[in-house]
């Protein structure tokens, strides 16, 4: 077996044999295969596509070179969640004390982000003192103790994984479904958890476009889990615009509490519901109806804001401590109309260039900096009310035509878009 | 302009624009854009392929970033002769000599070779003492004397191709018209010639497997060529089987010197004969009839022959100390029948494995091995008769299973393959 044969097949849009794809992982990942081999490939793949069975032993093969965390340790059912990522999404902030203030243990490694802002990790640690990196033991033992725990991914966990999505990253081949699906499903099933939400994002702001290809990447991420004896259930939600309004670091967990109090965004308040709702059901095998009453209960008595803290401040921050150093300037708009499109990709580069998101991996992130969305889609907007406030710390160039441009409006009200499309077990 | 953004372009098959293509070339050669970056825009390319006006702009960019061969100081028309490769491809150690031999001067540059045997420029290293890298000074002053040259292809003269090209050979993206288009035109337009005559092969020991496939990249060279105000010829000859009988490096110069004497194989005489009269009458301006009377005329009055002899010892060449230093051993055929296929790719991976040939770009020829072909499509063979006499100083195992199983016999006489298909110009 070698390695070219294999890119030229996949070129000709054969299909890769199981022996051929755990071949690729482990000499992709001990050196043998080079990045711009892999490269080739995985461009090869992105345009010509595997099919389900290629997909399901890529996962297995990338499960099977790396570790499974073993959570026998903790008590109950383990729910994860995961985001396929957007502008603005803090969910995880809100669902994960949502649902461990219902006593669902909430066991959750999340990741450092690339792109338009901060992954959760980088939302954390924005918060003065947060420990990201936990020991396995420690992770399993804040568990048990205050019932979540949210902790940076261990690298031995899906290296083949991490090593491929960097890749990935600067080639241009992040937009396949296969890929996708495999990249997110072998993290987690090698977390150990028993069930998994996916909160799919659907339109301009994430990877999956349009409602079809956010439906195929579902299916195949539930059949995967099938495979694995795991219960996955996609979410497909609404990323035509930022997620509340809060797009950056600091901002997003500030506005994370205020929603944990009640006082958030309509959108980012009934998503991060109806998510914890069907981790709840799923972790405690209630019915879905009966989670949300639960749910709402420990939304409005506080409970979930109180776990909130506890958690966080388990893990070595101090909440008080949070600060948004930065410069304000607000962009004003200079048409009227009502908002009928915002360019969601645009206000995360926007985002991005204040310095709320790294370009490469090694760039720092300032944690201050960030946007404010005054208008949403459906909006009414007159000459000179405010569009957006930008937060920052250096001038960027051109920052007010960029944003004023991810606007577009029109002379009708649009409908309020959907905020759930549709949800796929 | 950024690198993911072009890739991804690409990958959704539009057209990139010529300061995109641009782009490209001068950031891949300075290596701001990285390997693994290009061998994906590479794969995007080769799946989703190139407009002409895309493959032409991308050799004028190629053309651009290096430097061009000054031939001014030569007289007289100059033409080159290129050879797409193939198994037992010696033709240009007999057209060069055949052409001059005519009064063409001959003003060539060779590269050494990746796969099978080694390239023209290995070839030649094979005569003890041969000298291949000259100076721009000696390699005109050499043509104007002898009327001959050989030297190995100037680095400055078309780097990005060089670049590209070692990357194509190990990340599966050879198969691609535009990429060989641009690649032989940037090079051939860059040594600064006046005609180009290519021989095209055709045939499963040829990149190109179709006669479909080679008329498009025929027509698309012919089309680069008049751009830059070059004609260009390209001959569609057969290569599925060795050309001649000799598969190696010190065996295809005696095999050439044999044909240069009139005892060589007659698919190589021929072909040569073909390709060095199409030199000729566009270098004489003279029409192909009489260039062909004039070839003959050279190559039975043994003038071409003393003029092989001359421009080898003008390099230094030894030509009585060429020796082939190896064991001999006869594959039999354990069959009857008619040769009707034989699998030429296989017949030059062992001709590799032997060693003449070399696996990676770093690795060290053995000028001495190779094999001799006994059998070609449409002889016959007897249970026991020589099919491959094979020159080895090492064991490879399986040798000879390899060499039979690229034999397919048949009941019926298989009528004899056309040496040449058409001619396109």
């Amino acid at each position: 077996m070698n390695i070219i044969d294999i890119i030229n097949k996949k070129r000709l849009n054969e299909e890769l044999s199981s022996d051929e794809i755990q071949f690729v992982i482990d000499n992709f990942l001990n050196g043998t295969i080079k990045d711009y081999q892999m490269s080739s490939l995985l461009m090869a793949i992105c345009i010509n596509g595997m099919s389900d069975e290629e997909t399901i032993n890529l996962t297995n093969s990338m499960l099977k070179i790396g570790k499974t965390l073993d959570l026998s340790k903790i008590e109950g059912i383990k729910v994860d969640k995961h985001s396929t990522g957007g502008v603005g999404d803090k969910t995880t902030l809100i669902v994960g004390p949502l649902v461990a203030s219902c006593g669902v243990k909430v066991a959750k490694m999340s990741g450092r982000g690339l792109g338009f802002t901060g992954g959760t990790i980088d939302k954390l640690e924005s918060i003065p003192g947060f420990i990201s990196n936990l020991s396995t033991t420690k992770f399993i033992e804040q568990v048990n103790k205050v019932g979540m725990v949210d902790s940076s991914a261990n690298s031995q966990l899906a290296p083949a994984d991490k090593k491929i999505y960097a890749l990935r990253d600067v080639t241009g081949t992040t937009s396949s479904i296969p890929l996708i699906a495999s990249s997110i499903m072998s993290k987690k099933l090698a977390s150990g958890v028993d069930k998994i939400v996916i909160d799919l994002k659907v339109g301009n702001g994430a990877l999956m476009k349009t409602l079809e290809d956010a439906r195929k990447l579902a299916r195949l991420m539930i059949k995967i889990g099938k495979i694995h004896g795991k219960e996955v259930v996609c979410i497909l939600s609404n990323m035509n615009q930022p997620l509340g309004k809060m797009v950056g670091n600091s901002l997003e967990i500030k506005e994370a509490m205020e929603t944990l109090v009640g006082k958030g965004p309509e959108d980012i308040t009934n998503l991060s519901i109806i998510i914890a709702s069907y981790m709840v059901s799923l972790g405690k095998n209630i019915k879905l109806n009966e989670a949300l009453s639960l749910v709402r209960e420990n939304l409005n008595n506080k409970n979930a804001y109180k776990k909130f803290l506890e958690f966080v401040s388990y893990q070595g921050g101090n909440i008080n401590k949070l600060q948004i150093k930065s410069r304000k300037k607000v962009i004003l708009s200079d048409k009227e109309g009502f908002v009928s499109k915002i360019n969601t990709e645009k206000i995360g580069e926007a985002s991005m260039l204040l310095g709320a998101g790294r370009k490469n991996i090694y760039d720092d992130i300032d944690y201050s900096v960030g946007l404010e969305i005054h208008k949403k889609i459906g909006d009414s907007v007159r000459i000179g009310e405010p569009l957006v406030t930008i937060y920052y710390n250096k001038n960027v160039t051109n920052i007010d035509e960029m944003i004023k441009s991810a606007y577009t409006l029109s002379d009708n009200i649009k409908e309020e878009p959907r905020l759930i499309y549709e949800i796929l077990e």
